[in-house]
Order: C-alpha cells, then structure tokens, then sequence
C-alpha cells in the first residue's frame, strides 16, 4: 500500500523541495496533457530556484515550464523533443548552458548512468493501483505506452504517480510499483483528444505521393522486404504512405513482417490484426487506435526506452531493425539531418528517435520534398546537426535519390537500377534551379545550448536566434 | 521456447567466437562451481586468444581460468574477488594492465553503462525452463539467490543458461528468459557443497569474542539499535558474533529490524524466522540454510547487483542502510581499508560489497584484531586501497576503538562514553608496544592492473609479487 493523496497540497507537505532539485516528466499525453502544467505551476508558486527540469518532451500547452523560464527559476532543460512557445522563449531569452537536447534512447542512458539526476518524477498514469502499480492502457486518459516514463520511475530518487483513475488492483501493468513513493489522485489527467499528432494522417498531396513511391520501389530494390523484416516509420504523412505501400507488398508477397517499433499509429495496428506483422514494440501510441490496440493486442507491447533504444543496451529493440523511414527539415552534402531547429536557430522538434533509429537500423531512409515553400531542404552545411550524416543511408525527395557514398554495398546493389539515383550534391543543383541560389543564413548567435547524441557526445551547439 | 542443447559441441557451433571477445561467470556457486571450468576449457581447447574475462569472482578451484592465462590467451581479467591459484600466477607473472578489481555495485553498473561490454555469458543457473526462466532456489545444485548474473543476463549480447535441472515451466525466478538465447543442460553443475564459504561460522577465540562485544557496545551507545534499523554483516566469524549479540538485544528489547543485506547466511535466516528482521535482500547465499530459505520464506527475496548496489541507481538497498560490519587486512592512519592483497602484493579477495556498503552506510565498522600472527593490522599507509579512508567510520579491535575523525557527529556522540575510544596513532601504538616497529614493507614491482571504486574512480594500483 502506498501513500494516496488526493490533494496537491497534502502530497506538496511530504516532498523534500530545495533550490536546483531536479524533476522529471513525461510526454504521452502531448498536446492534452493537463499535470506537466499542475506540477511546474506549483513550483512556480513555491518560487524554487535553479530547477532543473527533466520533460522527455515540451508540446506547445506546456505554458508552466515556460512561467518558471520568465520567473527566472530555471537552471536546465534537458529533453529530447520542443516546439511552441517554449522554444520562442528560447530562440529570444536562452540563456547559456540551459537546454540539452537528448535522443530517446540517450535520455534512458543518462538516467540509467546516472547522467540525468532527478530527485523527483512526476508520472502521468491514467490508471494506478493501491501498490502504485500503473498502466496507460486503461482508464478515462489512457495514453497507451507509457515507454518513456519507464527509466523516470526506476532512477528519479523520489517517484510520485499522478492519475484520474485510483483502482484496487491491476492484473497487467507497465509499472510495478517496487520504485514508486506516492499516489496522487486528481480530477483528470487532461484532454485524451490531445493526444493525438497533428501529423498522423497519410499524405495525398502529389509530391508526398510521389516520394513514398520513390522509397517504396528503393526498398524493394534493395531486398530488405523478405520474410521476417523489420521496420519503423514515424507518424509523417510521407512515413505513412510507405508504411501503407508495403502492406500492400506484404499481402501481394504473402510475407510477414517481425515486428514494427516505435511510436505506433492505426496504420501499424491494421497491419497487426491484419497477420501482416508479428509484434508491435510500442514506446508511445500516436492515435487512439493505437491506445485501444495495446489494451487488447497480446503481440502489442509497450516497452520502455531502455528496452526500445539505449545504445549501451545489447537487447535494445532497434539494433535488430532493417528499415527506418525518417524525416528532415534540412539535410547537407554530408548526409547530416537536421529535425531541431529551423535554419533561423528556432527549435522545431528535437531528434526523439531520429538517432537512435538511424544509427541501428540496417538501412536508413530520409524521405522529404527537395523544396519546401521555395526553400531547397539540401544545404552546404545544416543549421543544427540532429542524426550525423554517417548514419544516414538514402534520402529520397520527388526528383531524385541519392545514396550515401559510404554505402558502397547498397551502391553496389543499386548499379543497374532504373530509379533516378544520383549524387547529393546534382540533388542540390536540382533545387536551385527551380529556387535560384540559396539565401546567406542567418549568423550564429549566443550559445544557449547543445545536442548530445544517444552515446552522450556532443554533436552540436544551439543559439538564440536574436 | 528457447533452443535447448545436450552437448558442450552442439552449443558451440551456434555461437559466434571470436578472439578478443568477452565472457563472463558468476560465482555463486563458489568453490564448488564446475561450470566456469567447462568453458573455460573449451575456450582453451579452441585456442581463442586475446579474451576478456569478467567472471563475478574467482576462486581456488577455477583452474580453467588458470590455464588460460599460461597459454597467453587472456588480455584482462574485471572481477571482484580472487584467491587461489590464480592469485598466485597474477603475483609471479601478472601482464601491465591485465586485471581489473571492481565492486559488486560497480560490475553492475560498468554493465548498464556499456563499460564491461560483454559478448557471451554463460550462467550457471540450478533450475530452468524451457521459455528460459531461471532460479537460483531449486534443483541438486540450487545455489539460492543468483543476484550476481542478474546484469550479465540483462546486457552480455548473447546469454547462455547451463543448468543441470530443466523443467517444463517455473511459477517463481530470478532470471525471466526475455534475453536468454539458448540453454545448455549438462549432467552436473558441481558440487553445491562447495557453496558454503569456509568462514561461515561464529568465532570463539576470545580475541574474536572481545572485539565482537566491543562493537555491539558501540553500536549501542551510538543509539543506532531502535525499531526499523537496517544491518549487514559479511560472512566473518567476528562478523557474525555481533549479529548475534544483536540477536540477543533485539529479542531482549522487543525491537524489530527492517532489513539486512548482503551475503546471507543461518544466522540470518534464523532472526527472520524467529521474526527479528522483516526482509533479507540476499545477492548471495553463503550456506545451505540460506538456499533453503530464500526457497521457502517470501521475506527472503532474491535481489540483482543492481538493486543492491550499482551507486548510480536511487533505489539501491544499501542506500538506506544504517549499520555494516566489515574485516580489514590492514588499514591505514586515514582509515584506508586494504581487504585486496597481502602486504606482498598478492590478491587475497577484493572489495565485493566491501567499498559499496562502507560508502552507503550510515555508520561503516571495521572489525578486526589489533595484530594477526605479530603483525599489525594498522600500517602507515596500507599495501592497496581497497575502501576509502573517508567512508570508514569506526575500527573496532579487542584493544581500544578508534573513530574516524571525519565524523565529528559520532564524536560528539561518544564524548561521555566509557568505552575504550582512542586516536587510531594510539591504537598503532599499542600494536608496536607488542610486535615492535614494524619491517620495511616491499618495494612495488611490475604494474599489473587497478582497484576501480564502484563509480569508477581508479583508486589504487595492483603490482605483482616478483
């Protein structure tokens, strides 16, 4: 039996608090999510000082996190994905040395090694029991997975629950309670409708069209469809037009796939109850048929980020992937990704897996429009280096393919190929001609912060952008 | 199902080896261990070179070990505690750079951090079934708890369980089979009387009996007896006369403890029983009684290195320990506690939990007599650091007590006491008065390797003999 409070105040009365303590959250309720807010606010009211905060990712309705930056009670942010106006605050008032950038993968790491020192975690749960054992599965917020809150509960020294549906005992949990300190019980959770990403729709638009098809006819080429693949696709509209081409593959072929990991989405689900692929590995459901399916899909696993992608994990799930489909927002003659920031140093998203899947999988695909509003997407040099180019394996636009030059073994695979493979840099060219030649960018402004990479290097700087 | 091999050469033709590979033991099956050897041997016999051993322990009977090191095929040896043969071969022909000494924290955390990266483990495991669950508490040759192979299971790449006892399905384990990729059945694991560690039983030279009730003076003047209190003690017979005499105080003053750790042995078991102690949190048994119990009593539970020690989990056990009684093989004017070599250089042991528990305690004790066959015990500066100075606390010897004085609280404590509480100069002094000043120790010799603190710090060097 664990302490249950059912007032913040009562829960607030039993916390050790001090200036520079370290709290830590999770991400899987998203945009809906109502306790990040609850928590961060108190602290604000409390007027602690030099917190560090550990969110494993800030959405744009995270306004509490951005009350401490104005009130100045903010030492570090260290997370692994933000957009919003959080990231305004920054790219205008970063201060130096207070934002870390993490993939998914290197925030279980830092936990696990002690990197990341949390004295408290605040867990979002949506159903909890009397032993403090919790699922995402259930409950009126259901989230689905909880994957990244798993390392929060087993490392943070102090580990609190927070949930909308107190139960008596839970039979299936993802959670087992042995770590957890306290239970607090509140009205709701938030808003399950927010949940879902704004992205998990695939796309129709003729270019993405045109790309998906592009990356589907490459990875046939290339043979990675066989029986007992694995793959990973994000929830981009592109991403998901590839997931949705290689169903039809899989039924046309009659193969099954072994597993799909990730965040998961309807699309991977239907091809789960479909036979078309074994197991799903689930750190976090994109949609509420994703949450519905880990409830009653045996082979619908949630795992925690450690078991997904810690790079210092032997057994992590990614190491054994084939295929990965990812995005970028820019990418260089190097094949470096940038997915954080624009190229003006406001932050737009953050690796998330974008690493950690492209550093295990056997074949990396980066799918994205050569242009997007009149910018050509290849640079001289990314703004930020999110995935480092020697990781990546193929990047596929709407006019053209281009591999990277360490590959020679898919180089050599790929000679009497039909497709339109080129050279990055005649990929560049492509674009400039439709766009002219590209603007100067911006210069660096002051240093507010880095992007360490899932092995804990640091592989780049981040700036304000005035 | 795991795939499930009869024959030592049917498993070796599934697994990739290679030479500078790894490979690690664990040892609780002690002395009486045959299954280090078998491998040990084949590794041997398919002159694999170059390897990296990291077996939790080494003792006298792991002769394999030993020929693998005269036929050059060893590149370095990460363990915790050696004696025996191979002690001796390290102390003659020890290469630069060939031995690592850790903790038993620290094994667990260089294996969740990617430090002790690790090919193959072979675990040697009593009980196992066909999905690959584990238990150390079952079968001829049930060891008890398997705590030390716990992390080896969890990220060596490859995991082998050999086992002398396969069942169809086991209900309770220590070890879940999600990372388990083949077993090996064998006809016998060893001799589980081998099991029991030869310092297992309560001493009665009087010299022991003195320094025993000297301590458990101590530790009740310093008020550290009270409902709730948590204890460890080793397996040493001074050690284990305390725990009795706090036996027979708990039982006198009604006063439960809450738990006690470590290496478990029959006087634990029997305060647990007689309902003294609530838990036991066994990494390892010591004797026979212990592997009975941990199988028939659900408050003596099975817990992994991890949750025992690694410095960097929050949840470890020891971290809300209040007392640990500990030997010394020398200790120095700083308190520096040598239980790793003779004052030759030869290994005699290693930390195990000895830095671990001295560093998380709340008070850490030394018990050991003032001077073994005329030798001090108390030297200027002991042969190797095996615990830090600044985590000792008390030295207890049958000739006067000795506080480190660090810990002014203590002190303050014991200002008024009659015990016979003096400058750890002092007790020096008093051992010189009888053995006279002591010899010149030997001068270093060849570097052959280092004592890592569980966070690892290198704290000191290891030399050879000759």
């Amino acid at each position: 039996m664990k302490p249950i409070y059912y007032n913040l105040n009562d829960l607030f009365k039993t916390l050790t608090l001090f200036d520079g303590m370290g709290i830590s959250f999770h991400h899987h309720l998203r945009n809906g999510d109502a306790i990040t807010n609850l928590i961060t606010t108190e602290f604000h009211h409390r007027n602690l000082k030099k917190l560090r905060l550990f969110p494993s990712a800030i959405f744009p309705s995270y306004h509490g996190i951005l009350t401490l930056l104005k009130a100045d009670q903010v030492d570090t942010i260290t997370t692994n994905y933000l957009n919003g106006p959080v990231a305004d605050y920054f790219a205008k008032h970063g201060k130096p040395n207070s934002l870390k950038m993490q993939t998914h993968g290197g925030r279980a790491r830092a936990f696990i090694e002690g990197e990341n020192k949390v004295d408290i975690a605040f867990v979002t749960a949506p159903t909890v029991d009397r032993e403090g054992r919790a699922s995402g599965a259930q409950g009126k917020s259901a989230c689905g997975s909880l994957g990244y809150a798993i390392e929060d509960v087993h490392y943070a020294s102090t580990v609190v629950l927070i949930t909308d549906n107190l139960v008596d005992a839970l039979d299936h949990y993802q959670i087992d309670g042995t770590t957890v300190d306290a239970i607090l019980v509140v009205e709701s959770l938030g808003d399950a409708r927010g949940i879902v990403s704004g992205t998990t729709s695939i796309t129709n638009d003729p270019v993405g069209v045109k790309i998906a098809r592009n990356a589907t006819n490459l990875i046939q080429e290339l043979g990675l469809i066989k029986p007992g693949f694995s793959f990973q696709s994000g929830a981009g509209g592109i991403s998901l037009r590839v997931t949705e081409s290689i169903k039809t593959l899989l039924r046309d072929k009659n193969i099954t796939a072994s597993f799909f990991s990730g965040g998961i989405t309807k699309y991977h689900v239907d091809m789960l109850e479909e036979g078309l692929v074994k197991t799903l590995y689930d750190v976090q459901c994109f949609d509420l048929d994703a949450i519905k399916s880990i409830d009653k899909n045996p082979q619908h696993k949630a795992i925690s980020a450690n078991d997904y992608a810690n790079p210092n994990n032997p057994h992590r799930i990614i190491k054994d992937l084939d295929i990965v489909i990812l995005g970028a927002t820019e990418i260089d003659l190097d094949f470096n990704v940038n997915v954080t920031t624009d190229s003006y140093n406001t932050i737009i998203g953050g690796s998330g897996g974008h690493s950690d899947t492209a550093t295990d999988a056997f074949v990396s695909f980066i799918v994205t429009p050569l242009m997007k509003a009149r910018t050509p997407i290849i640079k001289e040099r990314v703004n930020t280096i999110t995935t480092l180019g020697k990781h990546i394996d193929c990047l596929i636009t709407e006019r053209g393919i281009a591999i990277n030059p360490r590959r020679h073994d898919l180089l050599e695979q790929l000679k009497d190929s039909h497709l339109d493979i080129v050279s990055i840099e005649t990929l560049m060219a492509r674009a400039h001609h439709y766009t002219g030649s590209p603007q100067k960018t911006q210069p660096k402004k002051q240093p507010i912060g880095v992007v360490e990479d899932r092995d804990g290097t640091i592989i780049d700087t981040l700036y304000t952008k005035e």
